[in-house]
């Protein structure tokens, strides 16, 4: 009853698991990781969410893009941008290595997640990274301008076009990845929802057969951790979103979009005034995670709440 | 009759493509390239020929290496190498951008051919750059360490294996590009044999049906330039190879290689004493192509020898 699962998707998601890499004993936490917005450019299978997370707890994020690794060149896309080639979607020199031999060797057969588990290994994370299926699950997301891809609507349309659904084209025949359910299955010491987007990131995950059940049946307390702090994201256009889906834009409206999931929400401090209008336990705590001790603090803050629920029997 | 074709294979012969290309008026110059030494690798299509004329011609050309880009970055290599992926085969960042982009536009069912045109074009080369075919044609060695993929041989293994017979898998059934047969049979006013190696560089090229065929019916004086000088070649392992061949390391069995195919032969000056054994006329001029200078001066010596052989009916 030691281990910690986190369902994350992209960068906030991210620093909520390297804060909870360094406060766990090393190989005590599984990252289900969201794969809605995983696509293939210019021949290679991009899975932004993965790498995130396997860059982020490497130690090899780029801190000022907020994206790819550090110390970069882009020698490749100045290059590819003088051959008339496609470079919306920015991918650094050494990013490119990640992608070309993890579609290499999906072309020799391998899996998703067995790729994952290699390359998390040479990169010396403690970390179990998991993606949350190895079949193609594909966010498409609704908007004014028509149905999208997920990544020409977030990134190259720059998440411009107003949302108003999102589908995961494959969820509905997709098999959990056996490492998820295992680390769901073998009783964990608490379940833990990052704050990433939960209706592009977060939603996939769920989205799968058998994940929800799985979460539930899991007998961990589930804890999410509030993405929005005093009405805004702190990153990406979850706030913006929530407006064109019409909810009120309010870590309220965050809990009831888990309701019957979450058994407790990690609120920030500054939306402390609305616990009393949360159906389910809140913790109270800076949910901005600007330093390495901010992620700590906020990984530790869920845990000893997770904790406190199951002696509650909350849970 | 004012174009002139070459057949060419690495960078001596794309050494002598420039030079080709700077004395002639922009669009007279067609380049036949081979694309035995082609192969796939790392999931990318790797054209290397067609790669060293495309850089020399546009100026890219890396000087230091003899081959890829000048100004290049190597981060995509030392993460690969990080990721525990193949190294071997050298690829640098912008070079990553040439071998993506190609991929890319194969796997949208576009031929080779007009790829590199389009790729030429967009790099502004005067000179029109044809792969000899757009089917696969693949040349194996047979060794002292059994048959190897050529690129194994050459670049993993640097030619150390001892060659004992090449073979073209692929050749027999390969249609000759439209762009190669139109420049052939356009009444040229010279083909010239490149500098290149001619067992693993022009044999290939060679050995698609009826290329032979077409270079004599064309008309025009066929020249070959020596790719050797005083018993060694400028670069790679041509001197090494007709060793192993058991052939006399020679300009004279470069000569005899090429017999009932070449109208003359452009000897180096250091050969001299060789043009009286020689059955063809020849030019004989410093083929060391050190300084732009130089790959103007052999290519200016090769299109007024097959100029001079017409004037005197030779051909």
């Amino acid at each position: 009853m030691s281990a910690v699962v986190c369902l994350s998707g992209g960068v906030g998601g991210a620093k909520l698991l390297l804060g909870l890499q360094r406060i766990l004993p090393a190989g005590e936490l599984t990252a289900i990781i969201n794969t809605g917005d995983d696509f293939d450019h210019l021949g290679l299978r991009i899975c932004p969410d993965i790498d995130t997370a396997l860059y982020t707890l490497a130690g090899l994020a780029n801190p000022e893009l907020g994206w790819g690794r550090r110390d970069e060149t882009w020698t490749f896309m100045q290059t590819l941008e003088q051959l008339g080639g496609e470079t919306w979607f920015r991918l650094g020199d050494g990013d490119l290595a990640l992608h070309i031999e993890r579609t290499r060797r999906l072309g020799d057969g391998q899996l998703l997640d067995s790729i994952t588990r290699v390359i998390a290994a040479t990169l010396g994370i403690a970390t179990t990274v998991v993606p949350m299926t190895n079949d193609a699950v594909r966010t498409r997301v609704m908007t004014d301008l028509g149905e999208l891809d997920f990544q020409h609507y977030f990134v190259r349309l720059r998440c411009e076009p107003a949302l108003q659904s999102c589908r995961f084209v494959g969820a509905e025949t997709a098999t959990i990845t056996s490492a998820a359910s295992a680390a769901l299955t073998q009783s964990p010491r608490a379940i833990v929802i990052a704050p990433s987007n939960p209706y592009l990131s977060i939603d996939p995950i769920l989205a799968l057969p058998g994940m929800r059940e799985l979460l539930r049946a899991s007998g961990a307390p589930v804890i999410a951790v509030t993405p929005l702090i005093g009405g805004n994201a702190v990153k990406g256009p979850t706030a913006k979103i929530m407006r064109e889906l019409k909810r009120e834009i309010s870590p309220l409206a965050i809990a009831e979009h888990y309701r019957g999931l979450v058994d407790g929400f990690v609120l920030d401090e500054c939306d402390s005034a609305l616990a009393a209008q949360l159906a389910i336990p809140c913790a109270i705590t800076n949910t901005l995670m600007r330093s390495l001790a901010d992620r700590e603090r906020v990984a530790d803050v869920a845990l000893e709440f997770a904790d406190s629920l199951r002696a509650r029997g909350a849970r």
